[in-house]
């Protein structure tokens, strides 16, 4: 089969790669059908992370299945399934707390933008819908194995609760998805951090009901502005540089919360600012399997439509361009079919 | 009257200064019960804080309200009373979320080693007890000053519940207390970090069920064996320095809780340790306010004594002598008497 291999900065190909099998009886082998251009990809293609070698890429999946090992018995072949980017046991000490990206037995799954996929531990990790999906819904589908359920748990951290008021740093999928978050959690005011048009459109058809598009001490200032000089109860950090984290910390109130999502780069907290901030801080690789099965039924239901975030619809051998769209910001998020 | 003076580096001297006055409509003057040095007041004894100019030193008190501004309604003069460090004016969106420490209005209060006290927002800060204590319950009011709130915040930011698995990396009065708390809010396992005996007793008879002497990485390495390669739900960090902040992060389980209370010197967190961490922190000045009627209910019916972890009592004028014998560690906390 043909699949994605990025060999360096701005360097993806689609070309010639194995076909994969179960190679554990734990696995299971998927059709894809759908996967995605995830944000945290750009940072090997533009050059931030190192690519050391050639590299498959893509970690966000579902499709059906068509094998599995001789150990699983949760799930068989022909079922719909979605599954996280962390592989998991889902029985494990750190599993069974809610924190199935921490799994002791956690495996990446890193070469979904293909279309055939190996998932790892496959009973832990994938949840089957009821029945197979239309084709409507792959987009709202696909965008729970990562994206959605990474801005959930931002919300999450962020203890997001009825009436209480959210900042949302970043206004890419995840941030936005954050939005969408904060709103089916009961938030009465959500202010999206947005310079974007198309973006802050997206934030507000969400729940937005503020959009502020100074950044840094200027964001800051505007927010607290907004807030009375208090800060936000609940702030979610969906970036990851200092200036994000830093931005998102000095938005919160005395003791508000903030989640924060954005696979950090090159940040340092100081223990000072921190002390006095009196934040509460929790956050990183989001544990999507503990959200998939309520995300999955409120998708189903209606409830929430977070395929929007994909504004760019390509097929899989189109992929170079669907990292090109997304690293000149002409695409949120560019879903791939194979 | 005669006061504590910080000079220098272990230059404390008890000398002259002007007695307090009500300088604003919502003080209040103190009579001093007892008072008591710090481990905070250590940082600049030891020159790790600057010492710019002499300075009036402590900020943990209990005594007799002798007068009050015209506008101080809830206190009146005869009353015992005990406040926190930061006076607060209980009224502020960051007091009636419960950060008092982080008032809007907030002042140090930080001449209280000394017979006289100047309070400042006396409605807001002091909480007196139902009737004027007797002289062997004092030791235990002058600890909710502080100290004793302090391990208390620790213990609540670090979320200890009952059944939890507890770590305490600290063993100063702050930990030892922190120890104590836990003991109070239902852990079953408390495991205190200490390699020195007296503290080690201490920590026992306030509910510690294990003792880890090792440190560092050993410390957290002996951690995990004891809980099973897993990491404790709670850790109260109780120093402040970057390798206990380390010990206590490593040493929790994934969604785990950090509570952090010791003054951060020259602490820096990786976002990327932190991220993948998957912990819960949360810490800061404590808001003692929040805790005081609370505390004051468990001391005045003998559920607690947190006044044991005074083991060297001195009168006010042997001041310098407290400080020594705490800096050298011959006293884990000295209370010193007017």
């Amino acid at each position: 089969m043909k699949g994605t291999v990025l060999y360096g900065p701005r360097d993806v190909r689609f070309e010639e790669r194995d076909t994969p099998k179960i190679t554990k009886p734990t696995d299971a082998i998927i059709r894809i059908s759908a996967t995605c251009v995830c944000g945290s990809d750009l940072w090997p293609y533009r050059g931030i992370n190192p690519v050391p070698q050639p590299t498959p890429m893509g970690h966000e999946y579902c499709g059906i299945v068509e094998a599995v090992g001789s150990a699983v018995t949760s799930t068989k072949p022909g079922q719909f399934v979605i599954g996280s980017f962390f592989a998991s046991d889902n029985t494990c000490p750190n599993c069974r707390a809610g924190y199935q990206s921490g799994c002791q037995h956690a495996e990446f799954v890193g070469t979904a933008q293909a279309p055939r996929l190996r998932v790892p531990l496959a009973d832990g990790t994938l949840v089957a819908t009821p029945d197979v999906p239309s084709k409507d819904q792959i987009p709202n589908l696909l965008a729970l194995s990562d994206v959605m359920g990474t801005g959930w748990f931002a919300a999450e951290a962020a203890n997001v609760k009825p009436g209480k008021t959210v900042v949302v740093v970043g206004d890419g999928a995840v941030g936005l998805l954050g939005v969408l978050s904060a709103k089916q959690m009961g938030a009465a005011r959500i202010i999206a951090m947005s310079r974007h048009e198309s973006r802050q459109k997206l934030a507000r058809e969400f729940g937005a009901t503020d959009i502020v598009s100074e950044r840094g001490d200027e964001g800051v200032a505007r927010l607290k502005e907004l807030t009375h000089g208090v800060g936000a109860d609940s702030v979610l950090e969906c970036v990851g540089t200092q200036d994000s984290m830093m931005q998102a910390i000095r938005s919160t109130r005395k003791g508000g919360y903030v989640g924060y999502v954005g696979v950090p780069h090159g940040v340092a907290l100081k223990g000072e600012e921190l002390f006095y901030a009196h934040v509460h801080l929790h956050g990183g690789p989001a544990p999507v399997r503990r959200f998939l099965p309520q995300l999955i039924e409120l998708v189903l239901n209606g409830k929430i439509n977070p395929g929007k975030v994909f504004d760019l619809t390509l097929p899989l051998e189109k992929v170079a361009e669907g990292y090109r769209a997304m690293d000149e910001r002409r695409a949120i998020k560019t879903l791939l079919r194979p």
